[in-house]
């Protein structure tokens, strides 16, 4: 199988993330629970990978990393946690439901004002949109990274400052570049950065989670056994322990550690280039080919290594099936969860077949998929 | 080491775990996303997975099987997604922070209205005060099915013909009794059974979820990308995608799985015959060493593999310790997240030291176990 669906879930992940995992489940104790070797084992490798996270990040204080079991999760704990009643928030036609879906349950049930920038055909946005949107009540800018359908990525400093003028918090979904592409919450203005452990950062499915900037509060989402403060009716209200009731995943969260190693060693910016050369190259070689229709901002020159397309009229689901079935190659059709983003692209009905590579696929790969492509659209 | 922290977590799983964790690490997309080979294999292992929890807890339907991080999550979902303004819910002293922190939240913020079955010194409950305490709103009993303290073990079916009588939900708490202790939901009445995967199921961390009687509602919780319905603003109202947004641990699943299968074979009435003797075979050999209390209800036929004890007035962290470092024995000290059931032991100051076993124990290591009390009692 050719995989490319990597934004979807990476599936080769390096050798040491699976023998991390097996070696945890071999001597791991449950984290914060206990003082003897197994337990002791355990906390010291949750800490640690969120001390590899705080670095990758350049998120202030370690003890600020907060696991949970995937951006989702992070992204509902985040705009739960910050946006309440008479607050207003902005954001983007770029958004996966894990951000749309939280922001319209607000707007429903504590009356939190919602306004959104607009893509257009190519899936861009512009930057004066936020500050036209901007109001004396709003709480927060939640927004994506990088589009998980068009592959835009979004220029989070112009936001962040854009946010802090006005004293507004910025919310990232970095679930589509966490680990590929280069993000320094400092630099960028980054409040609160939700993140995956099982795409680009190549570690088990189960990981994630917030980096969280110095003094921004976040109200408790699921509450419970926190092993500190045990007699204390309320969860405990130092991070990380606040956010995080219940059994860590700490084999998974061993494996995540495993692959930041690799990624801290190799540099996010050069996983980065190569993904990026594989996506030009797949980008140049479709392209031009009667009857295949591109979406997304490809003069850009930061973006996603996605290339989403369209073959004529053919449902997405028909032409990712028969890429699936006569040639081996896993793509994603359909909606991507990006409601809004069709809708700008004008691709409500037909959805669009996705291709999404990562540092472990190959040139080869990459021409045998061209050639799959241009030969459904010749059919 | 002598692990016997078994109620916090599993040290020693079934090999077929960590290499079901492995294969699906090589070879496994992600679930309900995409129709190539390797999501079609998450989705396959994901639901079979569903299959035999169902089977395992006599649930009517897969598809009313939810998987969470663990049982504080599917705790959270529950009493959260079940309680609204205006009700009134029943719970008991034996109950983890799981639970109460939930409850007392949600009699904070929506009013409902809590009252609490006491416990005795020895844990023990009067199942009377379930009819005393209920109310014409009660609208869920809340409790465990085994105190994480104790080790005693509380009548569900009991407790759930009161509940249905007048007409209100019965949500279990099982962390402590999946996979150790047999549980029927239909025989016992059980609405909502909240498991976690790590302990007694033998699965790895970060796995866990809710079985849910066909016919109980239970609002979703955190809400986001479904893979179906992406152009709805809401949540799916289908279980088990309501309550499932975001990426599932198809990794942790499928070693979740794995150690079903050996479950199922072996069947759970084996595994609790085993670990009951492991249990009794300490506690007979501890109870009567001078100035060694032991608490809970050891008269009771059904109990969990839980000796929970102290030595004279010495601090249960300290003899925690000593036992790890002299003796190379992991128990665990303090409050247990069980602040209630302390209290009605009597033991808030000192904690208690927990000794919790597996069927991969053997009389061997509960032998030592017993000569480490009476060198630690001696001294």
């Amino acid at each position: 199988m050719i995989y490319l669906d990597n934004a979807a879930t990476t599936l080769h992940k390096p050798p040491q993330v699976a023998r991390a995992v097996v070696q945890a489940m071999d001597t791991m104790g449950n984290a914060a629970r206990g003082a003897h070797g197994g337990a002791l084992e355990a906390s010291r490798t949750v800490y640690g990978t969120r001390e590899k996270l705080a670095r990758l990040f350049a998120c202030q204080r370690a003890d600020h990393v907060v696991f949970t079991a995937n951006s989702t999760e992070a992204l509902n704990i985040a705009i739960n946690g910050i946006l309440h009643e008479g607050d207003h928030a902005i954001s983007t036609d770029c958004e996966h439901n894990s951000v749309l879906r939280p922001l319209y349950r607000l707007e429903e049930e504590r009356g939190v004002g919602l306004d959104f920038v607009a893509a257009d055909r190519q899936g861009r946005i512009d930057y004066g949109d936020f500050e036209r949107l901007i109001r004396c009540n709003t709480k927060a800018i939640v927004c994506t990274h990088c589009s998980n359908l068009t592959g835009n990525v979004l220029d989070i400093a112009r936001i962040g400052e854009i946010a802090h003028r006005h004293g507004a918090l910025l919310i990232v979904d970095a679930s589509q570049t966490a680990g590929t592409i280069p993000i320094d919450m400092e630099k960028m203005g980054v409040d609160v950065l939700c993140f995956t452990g099982h795409k680009g950062l190549m570690g088990p499915q189960g990981t994630g989670g917030l980096c969280i900037h110095s003094g921004v509060e976040i109200a408790p989402w699921k509450v419970g056994g926190s092993g500190v403060h045990s007699y204390d009716r309320h969860q405990p209200m130092e991070y990380p322990t606040r956010l995080e009731a219940g059994t860590l995943n700490g084999h998974g969260i061993a494996g995540l550690s495993a692959a930041l190693d690799v990624i801290l060693e190799r540099g996010v910016e050069d996983i980065q280039q190569m993904e990026h050369g594989l996506m030009r190259k797949f980008y140049e070689g479709v392209k031009d080919i009667d009857g295949v229709t591109v979406y997304g901002d490809f003069a850009a020159p930061v973006r996603g290594a996605i290339v989403t397309l369209n073959i004529r009229d053919y449902d997405s689901s028909a032409v990712s099936d028969a890429l699936s079935e006569n040639y081996g190659i896993a793509t994603r059709p359909g909606a991507h969860c990006a409601p809004r983003m069709h809708r700008a692209l004008g691709t409500t009905e037909q959805g669009a077949v996705r291709f999404s590579f990562s540092c472990y696929n190959t040139e080869q790969e990459v021409e045998e998929a061209i050639r799959a492509v241009r030969e459904i659209a010749a059919e």
